[in-house]
């Protein structure tokens, strides 16, 4: 089984501490060191055993590492990958765990220049309306995506070891170019978390926003709840995928047009059968015909 | 305590059933007679002893009935608040369970006539994606708002007497006019649930759906979840409410319209405030601060 003796973990956050302990759980790691920039937070980590040392800086962590993950907000890569690309041995692999990925690639290029083939892309599909170490669990993992996006500098080897590091904490590791992955994700994960964050955002602005409030239910609870994603993470994301994103928007206002014109007409059988064919898209999906 | 010694539930679904359900439990009533469109699902209802009986049809469900909840469909209340009428004992009540409220009260007036005085109108707030008998539990209401919409033909005792059933299944029961109902409830569950509809249905019609839902999420999950809900439901609602569901749908496509134009500004710092204040806005709800 394959084993990296020294771990750097920079951003020690939900995916970062998760991980770390999911590599530590299935014995697939040394020591972990990790960087962050919240004391408290580097402290907890500590304390639950995610991390067993700390460095001052990602430079410093990554010194004699084996394998990298950059878990930081996606607007940092570029300077992390700066830092630590004059500490990085020969043989140490990097993935990271950003939920967009040409603007990820792009960073690693600038960041890391001559040592772009020591990099393999990944995106762990767990997020989590919760953040932090605290919320960091060995199975987080367990049964979700990791997509992985290759570069064309990658050594098959490289590629093979970071993806046994995520098989190992349990993911359902794939592959894909960074343009389709930044397409794909556009559409399922970020359009769905504007969408939401913008349904709070018109609400919570009006004037009877407590009364709106007051009668939402657990419906509401539960299409809002991405809303409750990290707003410094999902300004990233979303500005890093814009292109993609805003293709999505234009097609979403469409479809919504057309059903307020279903409205306008009183157009019941039109509604009835979009209602039902989307319904039975999700029943489909969650029988997991789409796997 | 009060007590209904004949109960008729038309409409012996999740929340017919429930409701019988509730009402049995905290031993408030008598015998249930049952009536609907489905024979396996009412038989399904006796043998879990929500109702007692089956009648032929609403008219005969309704002789002698002290308390009737009407929990069809929307589009079906003109038809069996009008088969009704003439069987209605004077001392008999009758609620619905509608999540719309001026067009039942329109149909209530048409179908009911001069009994209209009998009718006080409920929208209970516990909508769920199960739907028939089979997923009807004594405990649905507990603790979730029940709006009723009193008329100014109803008699305080008739309201008092429809709280108190509503109140005995655990609801926390407030009132408003059937105009601001609609309002409120066109923004927080008949929006939200359009908006979940509108993106399954976008991406279900897609060439490349398949890869798109082999990669959606949890939060793609919980995001669509209202979506499972009763087509045919979904269409009454959005018909019935159609005027404030479309300036709903107006001022969210205004907001979206809005977040793209930050997006196209790549305006980091106006995004990263609109998703702060979003869920801001749900944590203070989630905290119980619109209560």
């Amino acid at each position: 089984m394959i084993r990296f003796e020294r771990v750097a973990v920079i951003g020690v956050g939900l995916i970062g501490g998760s991980f770390a302990l999911g590599l530590k759980k299935h014995k697939l790691c040394g020591h972990v060191v990790g960087a962050g920039r919240s004391p408290a937070n580097m402290k907890l980590a500590l304390k639950r055993a995610a991390i067993d040392s700390m460095a001052a800086d990602p430079a410093a962590a990554v010194r004699d590492g084996d394998l990298i993950l950059v878990a930081t907000p996606v607007a940092q890569f570029e300077k992390v990958f700066s830092s630590i690309r004059s500490n990085l041995k020969p043989t140490a692999i990097v993935t990271d765990a950003g939920s967009t990925k040409r603007d990820v690639v792009a960073a690693a290029r600038a960041g890391l220049g001559k040592k772009i083939s020591q990099f393999v892309p990944a995106h762990p599909v767990a997020g989590a309306e919760k953040s932090g170490a605290a919320a960091a669990s060995a199975d987080l993992f367990k049964g979700k995506r990791v997509v992985l996006t290759p570069l064309p500098e990658n050594s098959p080897e490289s590629i093979k070891k970071i993806e046994a590091a995520w098989s190992a904490c349990g993911a359902r590791v794939t592959r894909m170019s960074p343009e389709e992955h930044d397409e794909v994700f556009a559409a399922v994960s970020h359009l769905p978390h504007l969408l939401a964050y913008a349904l709070l955002s018109e609400l919570g602005e009006r004037a009877n926003s407590k009364q709106l409030f007051g009668y939402a239910a657990s419906g509401f609870r539960d299409f809002t709840r991405i809303a409750s994603s990290h707003p410094e993470m999902w300004r990233d994301i979303c500005v890093a995928n814009r292109d993609c994103l805003l293709t999505e928007i234009l097609s979403f206002e469409k479809r919504l047009t057309s059903i307020a014109s279903m409205l306008e007409a009183g157009d019941a059988t039109a509604l009835e059968k979009l209602f039902a064919d989307a319904r039975a898209a999700r029943e489909r999906w969650l029988n997991g015909e789409y796997e």
